[in-house]
Protein backbone atom coordinates (compact mmCIF):
# COMPACT_ATOMS: atom_id res chain seq x y z
CA UNK A 1 0.00 0.00 0.00
CA UNK A 2 3.00 2.32 0.55
CA UNK A 3 3.81 3.25 -2.74
CA UNK A 4 0.57 4.67 -4.20
CA UNK A 5 1.27 7.98 -5.97
CA UNK A 6 -1.72 10.20 -7.04
CA UNK A 7 -0.11 11.82 -10.09
CA UNK A 8 -0.82 14.09 -13.53
CA UNK A 9 -2.06 11.20 -16.41
CA UNK A 10 -0.47 11.23 -19.79
CA UNK A 11 -1.04 9.92 -23.05
CA UNK A 12 -0.11 6.55 -22.67
CA UNK A 13 -2.32 6.22 -19.38
CA UNK A 14 -5.36 7.00 -21.72
CA UNK A 15 -6.50 3.17 -22.41
CA UNK A 16 -6.48 2.56 -18.58
CA UNK A 17 -8.45 5.43 -17.86
CA UNK A 18 -10.86 5.03 -20.71
CA UNK A 19 -11.20 1.04 -19.32
CA UNK A 20 -12.40 1.97 -15.83
CA UNK A 21 -15.03 4.90 -17.27
CA UNK A 22 -16.49 2.18 -18.91
CA UNK A 23 -16.63 -0.29 -16.37
CA UNK A 24 -18.89 1.07 -14.33
CA UNK A 25 -23.03 0.58 -14.79
CA UNK A 26 -23.79 4.32 -16.21
CA UNK A 27 -20.59 4.42 -18.27
CA UNK A 28 -20.82 1.15 -19.78
CA UNK A 29 -23.57 2.42 -21.78
CA UNK A 30 -21.85 5.87 -23.07
CA UNK A 31 -17.88 4.84 -23.86
CA UNK A 32 -16.22 3.43 -26.63
CA UNK A 33 -13.27 1.87 -25.13
CA UNK A 34 -12.43 0.41 -28.26
CA UNK A 35 -11.68 3.41 -30.59
CA UNK A 36 -9.51 5.77 -28.42
CA UNK A 37 -9.65 8.41 -30.92
CA UNK A 38 -12.02 10.47 -29.26
CA UNK A 39 -10.19 10.06 -26.15
CA UNK A 40 -7.10 11.32 -27.57
CA UNK A 41 -8.47 14.18 -28.86
CA UNK A 42 -9.85 15.28 -25.45
CA UNK A 43 -6.53 14.51 -24.01
CA UNK A 44 -4.70 17.14 -26.20
CA UNK A 45 -7.51 19.59 -24.97
CA UNK A 46 -7.01 18.81 -21.17
CA UNK A 47 -3.32 18.95 -20.97
CA UNK A 48 -3.48 22.55 -22.71
CA UNK A 49 -5.82 24.23 -20.21
CA UNK A 50 -3.94 24.78 -16.89
CA UNK A 51 -6.91 24.85 -14.86
CA UNK A 52 -7.92 20.83 -15.90
CA UNK A 53 -6.17 18.58 -13.59
CA UNK A 54 -6.42 15.47 -14.80
CA UNK A 55 -4.74 12.47 -12.49
CA UNK A 56 -4.24 8.82 -12.05
CA UNK A 57 -3.63 6.61 -8.95
CA UNK A 58 -0.95 4.35 -9.89
CA UNK A 59 0.12 1.61 -7.53
CA UNK A 60 3.59 -1.31 -8.53
CA UNK A 61 3.09 0.53 -12.30
CA UNK A 62 -0.87 -0.43 -12.73
CA UNK A 63 -3.03 2.66 -13.21
CA UNK A 64 -6.35 2.08 -10.22
CA UNK A 65 -7.94 5.09 -10.45
CA UNK A 66 -8.40 8.40 -12.09
CA UNK A 67 -10.38 11.68 -11.00
CA UNK A 68 -10.27 15.03 -13.31
CA UNK A 69 -10.42 18.46 -10.95
CA UNK A 70 -11.13 21.28 -12.62
CA UNK A 71 -10.68 24.53 -11.57
CA UNK A 72 -13.21 27.91 -11.98
CA UNK A 73 -12.55 31.58 -10.82
CA UNK A 74 -15.89 33.51 -10.37
CA UNK A 75 -17.50 36.65 -9.25
CA UNK A 76 -19.96 35.26 -6.74
CA UNK A 77 -19.09 34.49 -2.97
CA UNK A 78 -16.98 37.54 -2.91
CA UNK A 79 -14.50 36.23 -5.66
CA UNK A 80 -14.23 32.99 -4.81
CA UNK A 81 -12.55 30.29 -6.80
CA UNK A 82 -14.24 26.57 -6.75
CA UNK A 83 -13.06 23.48 -8.18
CA UNK A 84 -15.41 20.50 -9.07
CA UNK A 85 -14.41 17.08 -9.20
CA UNK A 86 -15.86 14.64 -12.02
CA UNK A 87 -14.73 11.56 -13.33
CA UNK A 88 -14.02 9.54 -10.65
CA UNK A 89 -13.19 6.07 -10.88
CA UNK A 90 -11.40 3.21 -8.76
CA UNK A 91 -10.71 0.35 -10.66
CA UNK A 92 -12.85 -2.28 -9.92
CA UNK A 93 -10.04 -4.59 -8.25
CA UNK A 94 -8.96 -1.69 -5.91
CA UNK A 95 -13.00 -0.81 -4.78
CA UNK A 96 -13.75 -0.56 -0.79
CA UNK A 97 -9.68 -0.72 -0.49
CA UNK A 98 -9.73 3.35 0.72
CA UNK A 99 -8.28 4.28 -2.52
CA UNK A 100 -11.43 6.86 -3.44
CA UNK A 101 -10.58 8.27 0.15
CA UNK A 102 -7.27 9.18 -0.83
CA UNK A 103 -8.47 10.29 -4.45
CA UNK A 104 -10.82 12.65 -3.10
CA UNK A 105 -8.54 13.65 -0.29
CA UNK A 106 -5.69 14.80 -3.16
CA UNK A 107 -8.49 16.58 -5.15
CA UNK A 108 -9.40 18.48 -1.53
CA UNK A 109 -5.85 19.40 -0.89
CA UNK A 110 -4.57 20.45 -4.29
CA UNK A 111 -7.54 22.67 -4.11
CA UNK A 112 -6.94 24.40 -1.35
CA UNK A 113 -3.33 25.27 -2.41
CA UNK A 114 -5.22 26.61 -5.47
CA UNK A 115 -6.46 28.80 -3.42
CA UNK A 116 -10.21 27.56 -3.89
CA UNK A 117 -12.83 28.64 -1.05
CA UNK A 118 -15.30 25.67 -1.99
CA UNK A 119 -14.98 22.14 -4.21
CA UNK A 120 -18.08 20.85 -5.45
CA UNK A 121 -19.21 17.70 -7.72
CA UNK A 122 -22.17 16.03 -8.49
CA UNK A 123 -23.45 12.53 -8.36
CA UNK A 124 -26.12 10.46 -10.40
CA UNK A 125 -29.53 10.11 -7.97
CA UNK A 126 -29.11 5.93 -8.70
CA UNK A 127 -25.44 6.23 -6.67
CA UNK A 128 -26.56 5.76 -3.49
CA UNK A 129 -23.33 4.40 -2.11
CA UNK A 130 -21.44 7.27 -3.45
CA UNK A 131 -23.38 10.18 -1.70
CA UNK A 132 -23.16 8.34 1.66
CA UNK A 133 -19.14 8.30 0.91
CA UNK A 134 -19.08 11.94 -0.22
CA UNK A 135 -21.19 12.63 3.05
CA UNK A 136 -18.64 10.71 5.20
CA UNK A 137 -15.90 13.09 3.58
CA UNK A 138 -17.51 16.32 5.05
CA UNK A 139 -19.39 16.82 1.70
CA UNK A 140 -22.50 18.53 1.71
CA UNK A 141 -25.93 17.34 -0.56
CA UNK A 142 -26.98 21.19 -0.64
CA UNK A 143 -28.35 21.34 -4.61
CA UNK A 144 -29.89 19.45 -7.48
CA UNK A 145 -27.83 18.65 -10.50
CA UNK A 146 -29.43 19.64 -14.01
CA UNK A 147 -28.36 18.05 -16.78
CA UNK A 148 -29.09 18.75 -20.75
CA UNK A 149 -28.02 17.18 -23.89
CA UNK A 150 -27.08 18.72 -26.72
CA UNK B 1 -37.85 44.51 -25.46
CA UNK B 2 -36.31 44.14 -28.86
CA UNK B 3 -32.62 46.11 -27.43
CA UNK B 4 -31.39 43.33 -25.30
CA UNK B 5 -28.08 42.52 -25.63
CA UNK B 6 -25.80 39.36 -24.01
CA UNK B 7 -22.73 40.32 -24.01
CA UNK B 8 -18.70 39.62 -21.99
CA UNK B 9 -19.02 41.38 -19.27
CA UNK B 10 -16.70 44.48 -18.63
CA UNK B 11 -14.97 45.69 -15.67
CA UNK B 12 -17.34 48.87 -15.82
CA UNK B 13 -20.19 45.85 -15.03
CA UNK B 14 -18.71 44.90 -11.93
CA UNK B 15 -20.98 46.77 -9.11
CA UNK B 16 -24.17 45.86 -11.65
CA UNK B 17 -23.36 42.24 -11.39
CA UNK B 18 -22.37 42.44 -7.75
CA UNK B 19 -25.30 44.09 -6.81
CA UNK B 20 -27.53 41.32 -7.94
CA UNK B 21 -24.99 38.77 -6.41
CA UNK B 22 -25.96 40.27 -3.13
CA UNK B 23 -30.14 41.15 -3.89
CA UNK B 24 -30.87 37.10 -3.27
CA UNK B 25 -32.10 35.35 -0.52
CA UNK B 26 -28.56 32.82 -0.30
CA UNK B 27 -26.32 35.78 -1.89
CA UNK B 28 -27.30 38.34 1.12
CA UNK B 29 -25.21 36.30 3.03
CA UNK B 30 -22.35 35.44 1.22
CA UNK B 31 -21.84 39.05 -0.80
CA UNK B 32 -19.78 42.37 0.00
CA UNK B 33 -21.44 44.63 -2.44
CA UNK B 34 -19.47 47.52 -0.72
CA UNK B 35 -16.21 46.17 -1.22
CA UNK B 36 -15.67 45.18 -4.99
CA UNK B 37 -11.69 44.71 -4.61
CA UNK B 38 -12.11 40.85 -4.20
CA UNK B 39 -14.32 41.16 -7.51
CA UNK B 40 -11.96 43.17 -9.11
CA UNK B 41 -9.00 40.52 -8.84
CA UNK B 42 -11.82 37.79 -9.68
CA UNK B 43 -12.69 39.54 -12.61
CA UNK B 44 -9.15 39.22 -14.07
CA UNK B 45 -8.58 35.92 -13.60
CA UNK B 46 -11.91 34.87 -15.50
CA UNK B 47 -10.76 37.70 -18.11
CA UNK B 48 -7.81 35.66 -18.72
CA UNK B 49 -9.00 32.33 -18.97
CA UNK B 50 -10.52 32.00 -22.38
CA UNK B 51 -13.17 28.19 -21.41
CA UNK B 52 -14.68 31.18 -18.68
CA UNK B 53 -17.36 33.61 -20.43
CA UNK B 54 -18.94 35.61 -17.82
CA UNK B 55 -21.72 37.88 -19.09
CA UNK B 56 -24.33 40.85 -18.63
CA UNK B 57 -27.98 41.27 -20.12
CA UNK B 58 -28.19 45.05 -20.94
CA UNK B 59 -31.24 46.57 -22.02
CA UNK B 60 -31.28 50.67 -22.46
CA UNK B 61 -27.94 51.04 -21.06
CA UNK B 62 -29.07 49.09 -17.78
CA UNK B 63 -27.12 45.64 -16.72
CA UNK B 64 -30.74 43.69 -15.75
CA UNK B 65 -29.14 39.61 -15.85
CA UNK B 66 -25.56 38.12 -15.77
CA UNK B 67 -24.52 34.46 -15.79
CA UNK B 68 -21.31 32.51 -16.18
CA UNK B 69 -20.73 29.98 -18.52
CA UNK B 70 -17.23 27.75 -18.03
CA UNK B 71 -16.39 25.30 -21.09
CA UNK B 72 -14.67 22.07 -19.40
CA UNK B 73 -13.19 18.93 -22.02
CA UNK B 74 -12.78 15.69 -20.29
CA UNK B 75 -12.43 12.06 -21.69
CA UNK B 76 -15.43 10.58 -20.06
CA UNK B 77 -18.76 10.15 -22.03
CA UNK B 78 -16.20 9.85 -25.30
CA UNK B 79 -14.46 12.65 -24.40
CA UNK B 80 -17.25 14.87 -24.41
CA UNK B 81 -16.51 18.49 -23.67
CA UNK B 82 -19.50 19.59 -21.30
CA UNK B 83 -20.32 23.25 -20.51
CA UNK B 84 -21.28 24.66 -16.75
CA UNK B 85 -23.69 27.10 -15.69
CA UNK B 86 -23.41 29.27 -12.67
CA UNK B 87 -24.47 32.43 -10.97
CA UNK B 88 -27.60 32.88 -13.34
CA UNK B 89 -28.71 36.28 -11.75
CA UNK B 90 -31.79 38.62 -13.13
CA UNK B 91 -32.37 42.26 -11.74
CA UNK B 92 -35.37 42.24 -9.23
CA UNK B 93 -37.56 44.83 -11.51
CA UNK B 94 -36.94 42.12 -14.47
CA UNK B 95 -38.03 38.85 -12.68
CA UNK B 96 -40.61 37.02 -14.70
CA UNK B 97 -40.39 38.84 -17.71
CA UNK B 98 -38.52 35.91 -19.97
CA UNK B 99 -35.05 37.21 -19.34
CA UNK B 100 -34.23 34.42 -17.56
CA UNK B 101 -34.90 32.03 -20.39
CA UNK B 102 -33.32 34.53 -22.66
CA UNK B 103 -30.21 33.90 -20.59
CA UNK B 104 -30.26 30.09 -20.25
CA UNK B 105 -30.52 30.24 -23.97
CA UNK B 106 -27.99 32.13 -24.74
CA UNK B 107 -25.83 29.80 -23.07
CA UNK B 108 -27.53 26.01 -24.78
CA UNK B 109 -26.96 28.26 -27.93
CA UNK B 110 -23.06 29.43 -26.81
CA UNK B 111 -22.41 26.21 -25.29
CA UNK B 112 -23.23 24.42 -28.98
CA UNK B 113 -21.15 26.73 -30.40
CA UNK B 114 -18.57 25.31 -28.70
CA UNK B 115 -18.89 21.73 -29.67
CA UNK B 116 -20.05 20.69 -26.23
CA UNK B 117 -22.25 17.63 -26.01
CA UNK B 118 -24.09 18.54 -22.39
CA UNK B 119 -24.59 21.89 -20.23
CA UNK B 120 -24.76 21.09 -16.39
CA UNK B 121 -25.67 23.27 -13.57
CA UNK B 122 -26.43 23.39 -9.64
CA UNK B 123 -29.54 24.60 -7.81
CA UNK B 124 -29.80 24.70 -4.34
CA UNK B 125 -32.68 22.70 -3.03
CA UNK B 126 -34.24 25.43 -1.42
CA UNK B 127 -34.97 26.69 -5.17
CA UNK B 128 -37.85 24.74 -6.00
CA UNK B 129 -39.18 27.65 -8.38
CA UNK B 130 -35.85 27.58 -10.14
CA UNK B 131 -35.90 23.92 -10.14
CA UNK B 132 -39.07 23.97 -12.16
CA UNK B 133 -37.85 26.96 -14.41
CA UNK B 134 -34.83 24.61 -15.43
CA UNK B 135 -37.17 21.57 -15.86
CA UNK B 136 -39.54 23.86 -18.14
CA UNK B 137 -36.22 24.20 -20.22
CA UNK B 138 -35.29 20.68 -20.57
CA UNK B 139 -32.81 20.25 -18.11
CA UNK B 140 -33.14 16.78 -15.91
CA UNK B 141 -32.88 16.49 -12.86
CA UNK B 142 -30.49 13.56 -12.68
CA UNK B 143 -27.77 14.31 -9.97
CA UNK B 144 -27.30 15.60 -6.24
CA UNK B 145 -24.68 18.25 -5.47
CA UNK B 146 -22.21 18.33 -3.47
CA UNK B 147 -20.96 21.02 -2.40
CA UNK B 148 -17.67 21.16 0.52
CA UNK B 149 -16.52 24.49 2.08
CA UNK B 150 -13.03 24.75 2.70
Amino acid sequence: MSDLQIRPASPTDIPAIVAMLADDPLGARRESPDDLSPYTVAFERLAADPNQHLVVAEREGRVIGTLQLTVIPGLSRRGATRSIIEAVRIHADERGSGLGTQLIEWAVDESRRQDCQLVQLTSDTSRTDTHRFYERLGFVASHVGFKLML
